[in-house]
């Protein structure tokens, strides 16, 4: 199945109660398209670098199987850096410094070979970004869709003009709160729901997520960690897991929408074992199938 | 099953969002009874009341079918009272005021004839009062015990000694990593089992719960309601379904254990539906049962 996935690339710097990591490649799309890729062969990436995104990086996306031609550079630019320190807790992060760079220009040109992909991921970005791309591509089968607080706050209008055109809907419990205007979740879902996406991931970070659909309410959990290095990414690599399984689904049910989610959830407990992208950029589909037994495990009730 | 339930009665001024509820009839022994009273008939409560607990309310415990003689009456005295007021998103509250009249004194006597109970349930009182009760029963099969905060700052050596002879501990996420002194609630749940309690549930709230076993760890979903009005007593009332689903269990192993949490949560999504004990005191049987199945369909994979 083809997937086209348009997000950022990002250099951060993460601290953490564990340490520090610096120029550490990131971005939403970065995040998605790694944790697709253990599930897609035909991955096509949209998103813009400056000159200083290394051949590194490109290798780094291209073993992995992702199509990086559609990623542009701007010569003499500089790529999206973000820095941030999370606390204690982990819960939580203060946000330190944010270059926007070659992304403050950000004009998603999706190359004539990708138009075509069946499943169309929009990375956490500017809702006019992700309106331009809806605008290029031919009928999808799938539109998935992440956004964050700052567009619910900054350019609602867009947001739900985007919104009508997506399928699936992902965002966190406090996005969904403030997109909603109601503090009870099930309630926010039916708002949210009517928008237009039928079908809605409500993620709940350390406490797992929820799915809604026609066909009702699913509780993941979230896998219980000994240790947390890093949270940067995981709701991203969370996306790309869900994705990437639906992906390989020859039809999308409910039954295969919650496997989706444990497989989303999957992924991201993988990434925030390490630093940056680095545990998710090298896994093996056997650890892959071990973790998704250890969520299934989690809620077995029968021996 | 004979079950031996010690704790507090008392009775609550409660607001929340959805509006106020004075003189209502609380305290955890209350909450725990009433739960745990649609899975056993032999359920023998202890505490103390003053004069001005009505005989309505004795009437209340006993067509659940709740033993009250060891509750003791203070002639001239007064019930233990608590005040408090839940905020917008009904995750916090704010104790208004507390009463302890009565229950300052309380100096648990355990009748004879209770003596002999096979499980006993030790309701979330001072420790050194739990550690009483221990002292003067028979070996039983199981113990389980509840605490808060409160007691987990002022006596933690009387709380670490009455963990010795707990078979099964429950309390919550803050409550863990305090005792514990670990954020991790994986490292807590190993560091609080080593304290004596084979068996350890940490309740999330709207989150659900996470049971620690040798066997590994089973997280339970919350039932997403679309209406919460009042969290009071949620917390024992959980503890109460998982106790009554235990004492109805032939044998008590892991895959009882999973389903006991479930049944405490459906409780607990019960209690909540109304204000203080009014929905607790007036289930029946079927609606029970279909609100486990309900908690199964939220962890449902397969149609």
């Amino acid at each position: 199945m083809s997937i086209l996935v348009v997000g950022s690339l990002a250099f951060d710097n993460i601290e953490t109660p564990f340490g520090r990591s610096d120029d550490t490649l990131g971005g939403s799309s970065t995040y998605i398209a790694l944790s697709t890729s253990y599930f897609s062969d035909d991955i096509r990436l949209v998103g813009v670098v400056g000159s200083d995104f290394g051949d590194e990086h490109f290798q780094l996306l291209r073993q992995n199987g992702i199509d990086t031609k559609g990623i542009q550079v701007v010569d003499d630019g500089k790529t999206f850096r973000w820095a941030g320190r999370y606390h204690y807790d982990m819960n939580t992060r203060d946000t330190l410094d944010t270059q926007l760079n070659v992304f403050a220009d950000f004009d998603p040109h999706i190359p004539a070979e990708y138009r075509e992909a069946r499943y169309v991921c929009l990375g956490n970005i500017d809702p006019e970004l992700q309106l331009k791309v809806l605008d290029q591509i031919s009928k999808p089968d799938l539109v998935i869709c992440d956004t964050m607080n700052f567009w619910i706050e900054g350019k609602p209008e867009a947001l739900k003009k985007t919104l009508e055109q997506v399928d699936i809907f992902i965002l966190n419990d406090s996005e969904a709160r403030l997109l909603s205007g109601d503090p009870n979740l099930v309630k926010s879902a039916r708002i949210i729901r009517n928008m237009g996406p039928k079908t809605l991931i409500i993620k709940k970070g350390e406490h797992g997520a929820l799915l809604f659909t026609d066909e009702g309410i699913f509780a993941a959990p979230a896998y219980p960690l000994e240790s947390i290095y890093d949270p940067t990414g995981a709701g991203d690599t969370f996306a790309g897991g869900f994705l990437g399984h639906l992906a390989r689904c020859e039809e999308i049910n409910e039954s295969e929408l919650r496997k989706a989610v444990l497989y989303g959830s999957a992924m991201a407990s993988f990434c925030v074992e390490k630093f940056g992208t680095e545990k998710l950029a090298g896994l093996d589909l056997l650890e892959i199938e071990d973790r998704y037994q250890s969520f299934l495990d989690l809620s077995r009730i029968a021996d």
